[in-house]
């Protein structure tokens, strides 16, 4: 059993690219905040970060777990409470950055990943490694058509792919962040 | 890279429990579908069947399918209709044996998974072995409450539920078939 304290995630709808790689901010979706804050449960995340500029869009992420958290969700299902507890909303990357910072009183490490093939400087084994030693790190997941460049460029490290049976790297968020928390956080590795 | 040519894989809508212990046949979601053909289509699986008895079902079913297929999705997002070629609408686990064994000239292996401890005869790193020889296989995810008992005691293996850090055991079926996919067939395993 593997449990990375300081392993934090977010998803990010800001900035993004829209399928004419036009930089926009996506909407919210209601299954990834579920699945999403499932799989980071099951993996012992510290904390889910959703990250989205837009008002109405927060209002929704903030009602709807506010509804499994503190409302009639939570009592039908308190499994779904304990997962959605995990969520914070954030406006921004950075906010959520300095967030964790003012937890683990570090700056952490700040990891993008990507379906892209070329951008990597990390494998999961070298990521495993640094959350083993104790390292507070951000690990990023984008939506619509992928994160903004500027997201990789400030970003410390990119995680590679997922490299499955072939070319095909249309994953949804929710099964690509399943897969990289298990490679990571899973028992079935060594780092 | 490994391509496993005979895995396929089922999402069993009927016969599941609910969240009372009876067995029911469940609706089936569309993001299922789509997250469920992505993950199998990354991983090379030779076909995803969908399994209900339901007739508005296996026509809801169908509608999406065809719409991504053969309707305008496809034309949007070739991507999505490249995985969702992989749907197979099937009455019973029983109809989909025997079309895969129409297809391989053999019986299939029946393997189930659950959430739960204690049912396993299997290990990840077993069943790896199995693909690798070329049997084929048929891997079973339930949906609600889990499968009913008696796809268990149909069942030729059964794999362990997913261990992550801790005891939390929720995962959405659409994220524990993307870990489990990438634990059988994915790249970072020997077997």
């Amino acid at each position: 059993m593997t449990i990375f304290c300081s392993l934090y995630i977010a998803l990010t709808h800001c900035p993004v690219t829209n399928k004419n790689g036009e930089i926009i901010a996506s909407a919210v979706t209601n299954l990834d905040l579920h699945d999403i804050a499932r799989t980071g449960k099951t993996y012992g995340v510290a904390a889910f970060y959703v990250i989205t500029p837009l008002t109405d869009q927060k209002d929704l992420a903030e009602k709807i777990v506010l509804h499994w958290t503190q409302g009639a969700g939570g009592v039908y299902n308190p499994a779904r409470r304990d997962a959605l507890e995990l969520v914070k909303i954030s406006d921004s990357i950075e906010s959520a950055m300095s967030d964790i910072e003012k937890r683990e009183g570090k700056r952490p490490c700040l990891v993008a990943t990507t379906a892209e093939k070329g951008r990597s400087t990390l494998g999961f084994e070298g990521l495993r490694e640094k959350l083993a030693d104790g390292a507070p790190c951000l690990l990023l997941f984008g939506t619509a058509w992928g994160m903004a460049n500027e997201v990789f460029e400030k970003a410390d490290h990119v995680l590679p792919p997922i490299d499955g049976a072939g070319d095909y790297n249309h994953l949804s968020v929710r099964c690509a962040s399943a897969i990289i928390l298990d490679r990571l956080a899973g028992p079935n590795h060594t780092g």
